[in-house]
């Protein structure tokens, strides 16, 4: 059985599905997941993308929102459309590194995602992410003085660049030896691919 | 029930994967297939976009072909990476029109896709037309002269600013009522809508 990995951004939407559902599918399914956080930022700017291509091409962006929308109520998920969109995941990301070290990763990352799209808190502010930490039972000076430390910082931009070589161009995507699957549509072929052992 | 729009263009790869299996769905499900060719080179064209996104982004193109790989096997589906991507989609998508007023519109629109992703040939060419209406047994050069009418091209462009007005950015894309679905992934969601009359 091969190893899931799962490649996220807390910026994005899609990536919010998938995390909200990832722990318990995985687990039912046996299956070992890696959670990797990472930043599209650098990525899509290599594409020239200054901002999210939903932003960019609003037809695109006008169908993602109602497509969240139904996904959500098909999932049971609450959603709320942020009053801005996207917000900064760069602090998220590097705190969710150091609560994975921590052994309550997953418990974070959802804590992160369900601030940022059923509650429209801006989890770019060091106020959100202490917040998600304090639900959690957890000091939030001690997790963000790790998060903030060089070291970490330099984890997150080896992660990003990791995630260029696997191939990855957006978010969600999994890894699952060396297929990669893209989108939140495809959790379940990556998690049948595990099986397989590709 | 409400009728299944589904809105495709000729050059692209995903639309073949529905073009492929829409018909029987939509039969099994008992719901009414309209069949859209449009072209999406216009819309691309206004979002900045002189070529396929999977070749003007090669990340995300590598990824296309690999999942299409994997996805016409999981389907059964035929598959050939063609010599050249994009082939030019005019020239079928007139001719669909014409064949979709015939009575073979679904024979059709399943033998230029074939042509196209199982045995690499330009479909952008009028000969390579022509083979597909031979093999259904129709006069190529008459429907083709009805195909290149005047009148039927201002079809097709009109076709192809409804598109735009419906909100569709990409293909193939469905539309139920007033919900659009992109991508081969939602034809499944597609025809459930279908079932409730949106």
């Amino acid at each position: 059985m091969a190893p899931l990995e799962f490649w996220f951004e807390f910026a994005s939407t899609y990536s919010y599905l998938s995390a909200a559902r990832i722990g318990e599918i995985a687990q039912a399914a046996g299956v070992e997941l890696r959670w990797r956080p990472f930043l599209l930022g650098p990525i899509f700017a290599a594409q020239g993308w200054q901002d999210s291509p939903f932003n960019l091409y609003p037809a695109k962006g006008r169908y993602m929102w109602r497509d969240m929308e139904r996904l959500c109520e098909g999932y049971g998920l609450a959603f709320r459309r942020p009053s801005r969109f996207p917000r900064n995941g760069l602090l998220a990301a590097r705190t969710a590194l150091v609560a994975l070290d921590g052994g309550f990763g997953g418990d974070f990352v959802r804590g992160v995602y369900h601030a940022e799209f059923a509650e429209d808190r801006d989890i770019g502010e060091r106020r959100e992410i202490a917040r998600v930490l304090e639900g959690l039972g957890r000091d939030p000076d001690v997790v963000l003085e790790a998060a903030l430390a060089p070291r970490n910082k330099d984890r997150l931009r080896t992660q990003t660049e990791l995630a260029v070589k696997r191939g990855i161009f957006g978010a969600p995507s999994f890894v699952v030896g060396r297929e990669l699957f893209w989108g939140n549509d495809r959790l379940g072929d990556a998690v049948a691919a595990c099986a397989l052992g590709t």
